[in-house]
């Protein structure tokens, strides 16, 4: 058969795959459970990206005895070397008709391969949070990504946590709360099932669930839409911190990265970016400031927001084949879309 | 035998209890495991508690037979009255010997009590933070003590996790380090024996254990005391933070506790006061700014800082008395002393 490459999307709670053709045609698509094999173990994992590749190849009318060219993994927990080539290996050996060479990348390169060959910052604010400057010659620098205890700056569970705090704080007298708290403090007790302050310490210890304690960022995002000043301030205060993860790797960035016509291209993953309009304030704020600054004034224009229309499915494919040194062909302009476009005036 | 009353000071890694006349004099003194039973279970927590009396109680040359008058409990995790109620409960059913009559309270009203009977704020500085002002009538308020994910301003924990981060964040670009990091950096990969950050991520999540991280500040404080200008900083923030707490409670305080000789006495709890010239700079200017302040101008006069000379098992002792009125004579001067005495001048 003609060269098939797959790609693989694997996330916390869901991955996709995706086979594609040389000239960049989608083959087949399929979906499976979590592939982070922090999250489900290198066993799990690598059955699940198997079955969604097989199952895929037999979609696509192709013999699931004959091994892919390549398979390219954009893999969240993608991040460290030992652990990726033990993946690998174990692959290598239990799958020997799965692929014939492989390729794996963290969620972030794999979104930014997706949308475009010329690099550009990935920022992610789902969950948790991370940011990646990927330049055009396919040096990286990063920031954050560190988890709930040390970063996750501009998460939901960063903003779940910061109205939680800020509730805390003003029943103790500790810090004066910006705004009013009572409906975030009903919203809280509303969310967690709690009737006081004590009642919360089991869903932050004993009982802690991550992706529970983040679930009430959504109920915030209600509030902000609805008008509460203090929920709107949590989601400036997370645009805030989500655009100074873009500023602490912008000195990195190569000059095509800020001279296109886009200004610095920002793709933004992650469903925190659903409430775009309430992190808005606060984040134009500081990038209006770093452009305004001595340091970057005359160098960093203006920028463009960016979502994906495609899975990261496809970035990984398109890594996997370059690995091997056969490009796919790739329409990034259907693969990602631009949704808010600022034009700086660096001279002000 | 003439009326025996006991007192516990259960801690999360070793507790004591004594056995006091009702003239105040100690019988016998025992220690033993930790007793907070949110760490080791009501089981074990009530079994420890009974061995350490009935091994006072044969010390002091008394029938172990023959139960106390009452037996007042000062314990770590004293704080929920539904627990508190079933461990009184299981106690009385499981050793009908130990004691006629009992009383729970926390950590910090125990502490409070073998230092006075007239109240006072007790700010603990341990592992975690915690901080309760009690009146001169026994009314209290409290700041603090929500564990590190929601508080701990100003423990161990706090200053270990502040010094870690401010190197994370230096290396991310994402906050400039209020001093070079390369010290703070260095203990940090000496004392968690990792080469780089992506190390620290273990510690921080899938081997998480408090103690141990919190471990981390006498390291630190010994670079503070050789001369380690981001050390020193991570103890004055948490100086500023610790008084924070104390003009938390302040505007509960009755006039008494402000009018005596020593001003308002803050009895100081916990390993972190060992580095209390490490945490002044930071403490004292902010209780200057409170004393000047338009709200506590001409109340607030100058406070004390005292430490405990004797295990806090004798205020719950005290308040186990007090609570079948049967109060016992205390000698609070030789009970606590003070270290540092400032007199503020709220004219400035």
């Amino acid at each position: 058969m003609a060269a098939v490459f797959g790609g693989v999307e694997g996330g916390g709670t869901q991955s996709r795959a995706v086979l594609l053709a040389a000239d960049g045609k989608i083959l087949a698509e399929t979906e499976g459970p979590s592939t982070n094999h922090w999250l489900v173990g290198v066993e799990k994992c690598i059955e699940a990206i198997n079955d969604m590749i097989q199952r895929a190849k037999v979609e696509a009318g192709l013999d699931p005895n004959t091994p892919l060219r390549s398979l390219g993994m954009s893999l969240s927990g993608g991040e460290q070397k030992d652990a990726i080539n033990k993946l690998i290996d174990q692959m290598k050996e239990q799958f020997p008709a799965l692929s014939q060479h492989y390729f794996i990348t963290t969620d972030a390169i794999g979104a930014v391969a997706t949308a475009s060959d010329r690099g550009g910052v990935v920022l992610i604010s789902g969950t948790g949070s991370n940011c990646k400057l990927v330049n055009p010659d396919g040096s990286q620098i990063g920031c954050g990504g560190w988890g709930h205890l040390m970063g996750d700056e501009g998460s939901a569970f960063w903003i779940a946590h910061l109205a939680v705090k800020t509730v805390f704080d003003a029943r103790d007298n500790l810090v004066a709360p910006p705004h009013d708290t009572t409906h975030a403090r009903k919203a809280m007790e509303e969310y967690f099932q709690v009737s006081d302050l004590m009642g919360m310490l089991p869903h932050l210890y004993r009982n802690f669930q991550k992706s529970h304690f983040a679930g009430f960022c959504k109920k915030l995002a209600e509030g902000a839409e609805a008008g509460d000043a203090l929920c709107q301030y949590v989601f400036t205060q997370a645009g805030r911190v989500l655009a100074k993860h873009v500023e602490a790797v912008l000195p990195a960035a190569q000059e095509p990265l800020l001279s296109g016509d886009l200004g610095l291209p920002i793709l933004c993953v992650g469903s925190v970016w659903k409430s775009w309009e309430l992190l808005k304030p606060g984040f134009t704020e500081v990038l209006a400031k770093v452009a305004s600054s001595e340091k970057f004034k005359g160098r960093f224009h203006g920028y463009s927001l960016l979502i994906l229309q495609q899975s990261s499915a496809l970035g990984g494919a398109s890594l996997g084949a370059q690995s091997i040194s056969a490009p796919l062909a790739m329409d990034y302009t259907a693969n990602a879309k631009v949704f808010y476009k600022h034009t700086l005036n660096s001279g002000q």
